[in-house]
């Protein structure tokens, strides 16, 4: 029997009742939570004046534009802007005019990858969501959920993903901040599953199984990072990694397209609590964040629940992640809330 | 419509018909070849003098040595070991005496992460798999089979999970090559997931869908990077990045512990091939390797078949693939598979 033994389960295994997998959290090899707080991330060296992001008005067609909370017109494009959407000029899928299947053999399948990539912009070069001004941080959501609703009516669109790269270990290219849309033409099998674990449980129980996390959640209290009047901000119970957080909405709400103008100002509040949180917690961490959303393939989804996952890169995934898709924390969601409720 | 669209297909879908997923070929966003071949890989920074593996036999209990081929002693280390196995003083699961399972509130679940985890460690603290003599890495074949029949006896062991990780952008902490085992009390989502697809397949068609495949491959060859008279070593259809590599036994084959003299000769020969092929190609890249084959939970999975897959580093993981788990490579496998046949 080894050493660490001696501890009550200094390494565990939770259920995640969403995706139904078993996470890892093994605290034996964990780090002190001050070894969290990493040097300084890698830089990615594009100083404002090569950055392509920076007078993007000059280089690019953009879709959407807003000024200090204003809409602004695309054929007039005002030099004080400050977020911008332009397409994507390395896009994963692109806008054909057909999805055309086509079969290799047998049973190999593939088809082109229908979709739009489009980017949301903040005018600062430097500061992160975290930084800018919370006036900023809802105006980006307005531009998502602005473009959301517009791409939606699109053909092959059937579900959007939206999200945020920050940090080159969380695979941005661009130091400049932005976030990410891409279309896709069919809902990937983490969101089928997801989908169908939650028809499954609405069916049984008549309840949201997301609804009823929270309700626990508020209730323990252990693992809540922040909240206010519409969102809950939480380290959830099966965490991926270290620092995960999840924000969502306090009420039933399948669908983040639908969100009231005073949800997008509490949603900012709370994003920008929770990023700031992390700047100060582990020392400005690369991250990505991402909304889960119900569908666009104009089906109704009245048991799911929108929500939006922050992930800090606070490690790497290796062959057991890659290959056992098994993710292994080395802390307890628990403490990690606990440090951030203080940060 | 943009102007990547005039090419016939630069992004598509592909369907994995293991994993029921569909991963993007985007090669529109593609870096040309020469440009997977990186600068030199981010150092790990710890010389043999300071390295915890360079003379491990004076600090570490192992559980398995071999000296050039044959078996030592446990008792007696000898000095000229060329491969070793130890228990991993991080194990992210631990030898617990019972499988406790815990609930908190009405639907969390948590149970204690009963297993083994131990290190597969070569002397030669520089030299890779790529570039030790065969015999070292039919050796370490040797001592995965070996420690896998071992451990499969234990309880709570229903899965077995080697893997190698090489490079700091792999997720290797130690610069010193060594392959790493964790077993297990349960079989992840992922693998069930193979499991079922695989027996539905097996049932419908009284073929093994593996084994198709490579006949498939073998007819067409356009994917295949080696083979020899037991393996075939192939760039997948359905690659989940630039450089995917699969290895597989032609034989219809579920479980990788039965592997015969032979084959075992044959695998350390395709290996290592493969991973010259990279180290070639892609200047020393980072990656990583697994092993998938049947559980060891004492039932029979006939219609499964076990493969080794390697994983170069080409990108890192960002937010669309974190969250919308939808992989995205920017190369064809027809065109990773030609470069590595020429490498």
């Amino acid at each position: 029997m080894r050493k660490n033994e001696e501890n009550k389960f200094p390494s565990e295994l939770r259920f995640d009742l969403i995706s139904k997998d078993w996470v890892v959290i093994a605290t034996g090899r964990a780090k002190r939570l001050e070894h969290f707080r990493k040097e300084k991330r890698r830089e990615i060296k594009i100083s404002p004046k090569e950055c392509p992001f920076c007078h993007i008005e000059t280089q690019e067609k953009p879709v959407l534009i807003y000024s200090h909370g204003k809409k602004a017109s695309l054929e007039k494009i005002p030099k004080d802007w400050t977020t911008i959407v332009i397409p994507n000029k390395f896009p994963a899928f692109l806008p054909y005019l057909k999805l055309e299947k086509k079969r290799e053999g047998e049973f190999y399948q593939k088809m082109n990858a229908v979709g739009y990539c489009e980017l949301v912009i903040t005018k600062d070069h430097q500061k992160s969501l975290a930084l800018l001004p919370l006036e900023h941080v809802k105006e980006v959501l307005d531009a998502y959920q602005e473009r959301f609703l517009s791409l939606k009516k699109k053909r092959f669109v059937n579900y959007i993903f939206i999200f945020h790269n920050h940090g080159a270990e969380a695979g941005a290219s661009q130091p400049h901040p932005h976030s990410q849309i891409i279309t896709t033409p069919l809902v990937d099998v983490d969101l089928k599953k997801a989908l169908f674990n939650a028809k499954k449980y609405f069916k049984e129980k008549k309840r949201c199984i997301y609804c009823q996390m929270n309700k626990w959640e508020m209730k323990v209290k252990k693992r809540i990072v922040f909240e206010n009047k519409d969102f809950l901000a939480l380290c959830p119970f099966a965490s991926k990694s270290a620092f995960e957080v999840i924000i969502s909405p306090k009420k039933h709400l399948p669908y983040f397209e639908k969100i009231s103008e005073k949800e997008k100002w509490n949603l900012a509040e709370a994003l920008q609590v929770v990023l700031k949180k992390l700047f100060k917690a582990l020392n400005d961490p690369a991250y990505n964040f991402y909304l889960h959303t119900a569908p666009s393939d104009g089906k109704e989804y009245p048991y799911y629940h929108w929500h939006l996952t922050i992930l800090p890169k606070t490690g790497i995934w290796a062959g057991f992640e890659m290959g056992a898709r098994m993710e292994i924390s080395t802390l307890q969601p628990e403490k990690a809330a606990e440090y951030l409720r203080k940060a």
